[in-house]
């Protein structure tokens, strides 16, 4: 995998080993970053995945940058709504 | 208010609006920063305080900085375990 791929995990309804290993094995493929995004509920699971990562797998990834924002959302009816979402900087050590 | 208080404002089981009453009121009394903190499965309701205050309530404000990490609980059996965390570093403008 090159470094210049895009290594996105979306944490969604899942468990939250579903997400932790996602992220595991593409710093095992050689991975430098990976990104886990989320938004809405699954917000907390996205930072609990990070936490799980980083204590119990890739010991030496460190947490490169948070970022929180608000997406715009369109429903069938037309009515627009904001979400909050978050996204998580992985990177793994030397 | 002096500049040197802390305004901590840890985001728990109450609903959202309780929460974002709390940042605005503290910005309201002249307040420069607020901090958000939160854990576990409040860590989503804290994004989300964030995005209420920034979008309905304090035009000004923006995100400073976001931070995640880990607290180690121990229960009253004496184990103890991880658990995620969130703080939230809210800063109004001018």
């Amino acid at each position: 995998m090159s470094e210049s791929t895009n290594n996105v995990v979306f944490v969604g309804k899942k468990a939250i080993m579903n997400y932790v290993l996602a992220c595991v094995t593409m710093f095992h493929q050689g991975a430098k970053r990976v990104i886990i995004k989320a938004r809405g509920k699954a917000i907390n699971k996205a930072v609990e995945v990070a936490r799980v990562v980083r204590e119990n797998f890739i010991r030496g990834a460190m947490i490169e940058n948070v970022n929180i924002g608000t997406e715009i959302l369109t429903s069938k009816d037309g009515n627009t709504y904001s979400i909050s979402t978050i996204t998580i900087i992985l990177r793994k050590e030397g």
